[in-house]
């Protein structure tokens, strides 16, 4: 019982994830959205958009579950947005902290395979972990668009920036970076995004 | 490129998920549980809870699949609170013209693929979805719990009625069975629920 006990400690500490607010608001505006519905969005995402990977993606589980808990070290370390060029400088070392504390809640061969996912995904060293991380540029564009660009007005962003944040999906998802391109391309020109 | 329309017009449109407030509290009892964060902790939960199968589990990103999509249909139908018997009667008629129309949005195959995912959850066919399908009742027993039974005090509900809406988890994952119901039995003890 103690391995399930750990278990359960574990997903009730990651309730906490619902409460980590990003800069993305919901499609209509209405509120932010929180890293646990964006998960359950990635997710749903990866598995509809797998046709446009441009590398064979062998093992879709591995992509589910690195979406599934590539932002739970939020919970310690906070949300860092895009474009914010300081809170990036100690992201990291808040952020191994933080997967060592929580995904150590777990019994050692679960914490272990987290610990994995979770380093492969920000290594992006694998076809599987390149696609994931796509999708996870593309949604934050799907909802500033569908906002009128309202994260990127609120912090100044501008056209450069969002092309450079996507230009990974060039190679990983050719087609969606067609796509994501002109939405910006779009933006530009409705005045919900600075040139 | 109608294809990859018909894919964002449904990215798009599944976000109001967001939106869908269950009668469960967060565990810090700060607000109510929405849809699409309930669906991304059903899905970790699954990711790590596989072992106390009773059935041989074959196909993981069938389960993960089920669980991301198990309560689309609510962004037309809503939420029908377990224990609520008159929402019960016209459930399924509700959940099956939303599940035409949202899953309807995809390109066909993927609307097919969908639709039968929701089918198997909703008919517990197969392994992979009664495991499913006992997840869904595990985590809002949790939530229950440590929110000191506040949906089920708002409710009037009664132990005997928890204790049968988790009993198919005696056949499925009987570990996890005498987990909730000591859970249950636990929270009468503290007075969250009436005996």
């Amino acid at each position: 019982m103690v391995r399930l006990q750990q278990q359960m400690e574990y997903i009730r500490e990651i309730d906490k994830l619902k409460k980590v607010l990003r800069q993305s608001l919901l499609m209509d505006a209405s509120r932010q959205e929180n890293d646990a519905e964006h998960s359950w969005h990635l997710a749903m995402m990866a598995v509809l958009l797998q046709e446009y990977a441009n590398e064979p993606l062998t093992d879709v589980p591995r992509i589910l579950k690195m979406l599934l808990i590539h932002d739970i070290v939020e919970i310690d370390a906070g949300d860092t947005f895009a474009y914010d060029e300081m809170g990036h400088l100690d992201k990291r070392v808040r952020e191994e902290q933080a997967a060592n504390r929580i995904f150590g809640l777990l019994p050692e061969d679960q914490r272990d395979e987290l610990l994995a996912l979770w380093e492969e995904f920000e290594s992006e060293s694998t076809a599987e972990s390149r696609y994931a991380a796509s999708i996870d540029r593309l949604q934050p564009l799907l909802h500033n668009y569908h906002t009128e660009g309202a994260a990127w007005r609120r912090h100044g962003v501008k056209s450069s920036q969002v092309l450079k944040r996507i230009s990974k999906l060039k190679d990983s998802v050719p087609e969606l970076y067609e796509y994501a391109a002109g939405l910006i391309h779009d933006a530009v020109a409705k005045g919900y995004l600075a040139e």
